[in-house]
């Protein structure tokens, strides 16, 4: 639709090795198993309740049978947060998270108090169905915002959602959580003796369910600091990436170790799946037919690293140059001296910026940026900016 | 080109009168001159001296004849501003600003030491040429970056075009500083004694110039205190507007009053002429077919109220739902919970967001959002965002 080509790579085509991305450092040691699988002590599964009129699965449920779980969670900062990041943060214990319920669909936002309740009868009934202690189940929603749940077709659904869980579940329950993926984002991974599954859902804004990220990732390993694992993980994937610059109302990332394995999960596994998986979504961002890397060096501090190259990374003339392949380093200097406004940089040119891959073939650019006032870094990843954003976006009425 | 519709009104569409939006409160009793008139005691004129291929006019001066002008200038904060930037900030007497010498064609940013020579050269040439100290002399450039200036083409023609000058230059004037403008925005006022003219360009970032806008004010009145006044009315109007986010390193506003009529500029003229202008640049923005004004009340405090309203006026899905006609209040709300990201305001609904305007037929759409944080205010102007803005920024290259 675009007309500017095909995206290339995408996970989930499962004819593609998962680590994909040169910017990934997949382990030493792995083998990719059908993702379908999940590490032992992990059941999913799908249903079509009736929320997405296509008739797919649109409820998704996934279970930990280990009572000792170790988890962690994180939630949207978006102050406007739907209903069901409201229920996890304030209704969840998040370091026990035995199951977690989804839909897709309907996000659950902007909906007020019946929407609260509405998260909280989802979460309840799963978590009877299972027999759990209905705090250790989160609850994530993704769709349209603004819409009253159609409850009466989630929570009939759900009894028998919880009776047909399986070992296998892992591809059932990738496809339940997508609203406008065009591919599944998923993977399931041997290394060290232990197993790490992941289903993500991302890029889509069509309902508009604003780019909505959900993340899941099981393993068998003992995690000793989930919430630390999870979060540095996170900072390094879904929090460097950028589609439009928005932030979502339900974003959710949640881990889950059972510990069945008896062994330690092994250094950079999550990180590697987690970025891989965050690449997954900037590529499938909406309309997206490139994804580039800008790398800003020699900032004041990281903090200031950062803030540059956000700027650069949500510039639409920086965006647009990516898809058109235009080396044109001009627009770096110029988003770069927005970022540090009221300060001054001096001009910067093409000594210092590396914008040569935005011409070149390749479907990943890595682009940088040198500046001259001290040691912070940072890197960000962004997709290019299409004419299939706009017709997503502007061709659609609620 | 956009397949969206033309745009309706336009300034400098020399049929239509000058204030054309809902927005800008016209002054009581004012009568609209042609805008090639000045004010008595300014000249101005234009020239082609090669820097443009397609052979229109690309070297404009104006000059006040009357040694006691009264004036202001403002200059983009961009850190890495342009060399004509440079010069205006180091080297000129912002207070006494006799003439400015302009071209568009190339933007003499990113040019390095040479640059800045050149910047500081071509204002030499324009204050020999009119017999002037040279730091009364203001320098704008607007056009390509990182491109050596063609400083023979410059220089070989300021004489001509310093001996050129008339008092009836105003068009002239307004047309040899417009880059990818599609149409010039320009005016020519009386009002209670007093004349006013102006001469802006913007919108354009085909070459790339970012948009670069540039705007020159002059008047016969009485202004005692310049700064404020051009600050007052820059805040109100120029500052206020965003087509895609981006800060240009060019970007400069020139205010000169001789005082030859010997009364005070009337109270709201310049606020007028420079919001009008603003606008014309937001509704000849790359591509844009409509102009948005969201207002956001209710915030902590001014500061957070321009956070949030910046936030939603910059965000591409509520520019393309201004595009689409689609009354999509939730992503008024998404943008809103992103900008305040950390603290809670609850979900917002339609209750609190006016977006029914976003689905109307007219050109400016009126857009709000009720906090209920505290007092404060702000409001934003911005562009929708089209295929043609796409078509401009990605279909060219260096």
């Amino acid at each position: 639709m675009s007309g500017f080509g095909d995206i290339v790579g995408g996970n989930g085509r499962d004819s593609r090795p998962f680590f994909n991305s040169r910017w990934v450092e997949a382990p030493v040691d792995f083998e990719e198993l059908d993702p379908s699988v999940l590490p032992r002590g992990f059941r999913a599964g799908a249903v079509h309740c009736g929320l997405k009129d296509d008739g797919g699965t649109d409820l998704g449920l996934l279970v930990c049978d280990e009572p000792e779980v170790a988890s962690s969670v994180l939630l949207t900062r978006n102050a406007a947060a739907a209903a069901p990041i409201r229920v996890c943060r304030d209704h969840l214990k998040q370091g026990s998270v035995r199951a977690a319920i989804v839909n897709s669909g309907n996000a659950n936002a902007a909906t007020g108090e019946q929407g609260l309740a509405d998260a909280l009868a989802m979460r309840d009934a799963a978590g009877i169905a299972l027999g759990l202690d209905t705090e250790t189940v989160a609850v994530a929603e993704t769709g349209v915002i603004g819409v009253p749940m159609e409850m009466d077709r989630v929570l009939s659904a759900i009894d028998g959602l919880a009776e047909g869980l399986g070992e296998c579940g892992g591809i059932e329950f990738s496809e339940a959580i997508m609203t406008t993926d065009k591919w599944p984002k998923r993977c399931t991974l041997k290394s060290g003796g232990v197993t790490i599954s992941a289903q993500a859902k991302g890029a889509g804004m069509i309902e508009p369910d604003f780019a909505t990220m959900l993340c899941f990732v099981q393993t068998d390993a003992i995690v000793s600091r989930p919430e630390e694992a999870l979060r540095r993980a996170v900072d390094a994937s879904f929090e460097r990436i950028t589609v439009d610059g928005q932030m979502s109302t339900n974003d959710t990332v949640v881990l889950q170790a059972s510990a069945t394995s008896g062994l330690d999960l092994p250094d950079g596994l999550l990180d590697a799946v987690l970025l891989q998986l965050a690449l997954e979504i900037v590529a499938d961002g909406e309309g997206a037919t490139r994804v580039g890397r800008i790398e800003v060096t020699g900032a004041a501090d990281g903090e200031e690293a950062e803030l540059v190259a956000r700027q650069i990374a949500n510039s639409p003339l920086v965006k647009t140059a990516l898809l058109g392949r235009d080396p044109n380093w001009g627009r770096i200097a110029q988003a770069a001296g927005a970022a540090l406004a009221g300060s001054d940089i001096g001009e910067l040119g093409p000594d210092v910026i590396s914008a040569d891959e935005l011409a070149g073939e390749q479907r990943e650019a890595e682009l940088g940026l040198k500046l001259d006032r001290g040691e912070g870094r940072a890197h960000v990843y962004f997709s290019d900016l299409t004419h299939e954003y706009i017709v997503i976006n502007a061709e659609y009425t609620t």
